[in-house]
């Protein structure tokens, strides 16, 4: 079942190394099919070098396995909560890129100082704040997922599709795997250029709001004028 | 039209991954047939690796395609603005480049601190003010190229042959489009060497002025002795 | 004897370069036959590029080479000491990987601070002290090994399978010499996404207590559920 | 003439990209054969993806050339001084290696700050003073060499085989041409570690003097016991 969605989601897997995102097996994409009410996710523990198509596993959004010989990644209840909490969302991508983790570490927000950033995420990256040990101890991926979806009350995912979880790291998504896959990378570079900003220059303003405005709507506003058209 | 020059602007597109200055499509380059007064550009958001000479763009030097099924970069109308402004000039690159667009998002000029930077570069490279909301609203890329152009008054381009644009990231030029990707290769370079330099030592003086003349002019003054001569 | 000891010793050697943790020969890994009493480790000065499973070199526990044209690595009487002190460990490596000697020559504990780091190491990765010139003279490498144990006073080298060593970098081990490579890996990408987190907020705290426990029971504590089982 | 040196010197030029220390054609390596007083230099300007043995250049020690089409790197003179001077050394390298400039552009040694280091450079890699605008214009390249020289007054260039040059960057020797390369990839290496070092502790101290002395002899000294002996 979901064949065509478990060759993407295994594709798009694969591109977290391409795209020097992790290290070992330090990541896991998935991605859903909304009308069916499934999602196809990366084994846990697998290496890249070995993934193929058919180690992919289906679940339900009751966090049941569906299909599958092996376990999913340890993070699925993440990926369920979001899904479920962020209808718009087609795919879901968690890794633990350097320079995300050494912002997630240190507690704070990615903030908004350039047009890489406005191209893609409409204000700050948000980071979430730590579990509490009773959170932990009732189910961790669960309630990573309610973290995170804590930290964006009054914020809309499709236009920040991106989250860095505190002491932890990066989760982001898309409209499908590999946009989440897009977006995870994105959020790295800026993270990378965020941090040689911050030490050229500790209090350097973020960039003005009419230019966070005019790059992320000439991309993705009514008018976008950003590449070829649909 | 123009094969030749569209063999050579795609192909100085292809270095930017090559040299590791984009990320994705973050990054154009155009090249100018002064005589014809038509200029060559990479497609908005098509991927180098799918890049091939016949996507190139044709425009004239009022902003009209010329020829092309492609849209233009969105960053055409800066390029344009460069080759108006500046007569001597025969290729503009831009990048997101991540040490350049570290200080462009810092809001400092990147300081003439050696010998590297001297090569290529006679002076601080500049960075230039933000646009206002109403610059923005009148038309964001020209105005940007405005901006540039603003920021080089007094200066010389052809010796000082980048720039970093506030709150975004590098623009670089050249006699040719193969120079403008050198020059964006050294601005970046030089970022990186600056950015170390300001944290090992962060009131590190400049080099000294008679440095920055010799080994400026030891390249490109008229005595110049580096290489293999003409 | 040994050779397929031999064979996964160079293979584990070689992980070294292909996982970015040396430069020439500035690494060695070893591992042990413990119901032999023999361990198997790299030739000394024998660069990777022509590294044989023929090269390797068996020696016993006293110190005597067994077996081998080449003389032995010259930090063979440190990993002979950790093999004596930590019974249940089956491979050592020793790198200058960058960022754990960043951190080594700086004289400071790699802090806990995240879920990486916690994954695979429970608690601080310590930083040894320096050996004094009566302990250098008498056998600086024997006396590494001494000082490492003598830092793991009160912690399980199972739980905490890697240390630093003051001015010099870092060594780790596992239940096999892939392991062993595996957090020597870990080691220098947490040394990495603590500098960074260093440099963002110097204050930043540890992470909590509860997220330790969590991540590292999920992956080695009795009910672990992190991979694919048994 | 000189066949086997022109190859050794092509073939340790062809290193420097290899060991990623050059960008574009930014270094040089030479060799010098002894006995004859002769020396083998990169062209100028030469990129390293066409370099051959052919394009050699042969000096003489009074800088006259002796054989050879295209015109030596501007840097010649600098290695002929360098030459003169130390009469133990049989081969010079110069680059712009990233790490190195940053430091050589702060003006400051790279302090011995552990192992690594003192395996190869006994102390910390001096920095020059910047030439006078006399010493410039009376002979840029030449004077590069004296102020290097007057840098190891006191030093031995065989304990410390390399130098950063103020505002500009590294230079490096060794016995032969390979092992000057060698040198210059320990010394980019040594810069990185340190600067990582001093943004982690900006006070942590050098490594003591008997880690230093136990790491040069026990490579270096009467006694050296690593690698495989002669």
């Amino acid at each position: 079942m979901l064949e065509q969605l478990k060759e993407d989601v295994c594709k798009a897997n694969l591109q977290l190394p391409k795209y020097e995102l992790v290290t070992f097996t330090w990541g896991n994409v998935s991605g859903i099919d909304r009308e069916k009410g499934l999602f196809v996710i990366k084994p846990s523990g697998v290496s890249y070098e070995e993934l193929k198509p058919e180690h992919m596993v289906v679940m339900d959004l009751e966090g049941n396995k569906v299909e599958g010989d092996l376990n999913p990644s340890t993070d699925t209840a993440t990926h369920l909560e979001l899904y479920k909490a962020f209808p718009e969302i087609g795919g879901v991508v968690h890794t633990h890129s350097t320079f995300a983790v050494g912002w997630a570490q240190a507690g704070c927000d990615i903030p908004l100082k350039g047009t890489t950033h406005a191209d893609y995420f409409y204000g700050d990256i948000p980071c979430t704040r730590n579990l509490t040990p009773e959170e932990v101890e009732e189910g961790y991926e669960k309630n990573t997922g309610k973290v995170i979806i804590e930290a964006f009350e009054g914020l809309d995912p499709v236009y920040v599709p991106g989250v860095i979880c505190r002491n932890h790291g990066p989760f982001a998504w898309g409209k499908d795997c590999f946009q989440a896959v897009y977006h995870a990378k994105v959020l790295e570079e800026v993270a990378k250029m965020d941090f040689i900003t911050k030490l050229i220059k500790a209090d350097a303003p973020n960039a003005p709001d009419h230019i966070k405005e005019k790059h992320f709507q000439r991309k993705h506003g009514p008018n976008a004028y950003y590449g070829q058209g649909k």
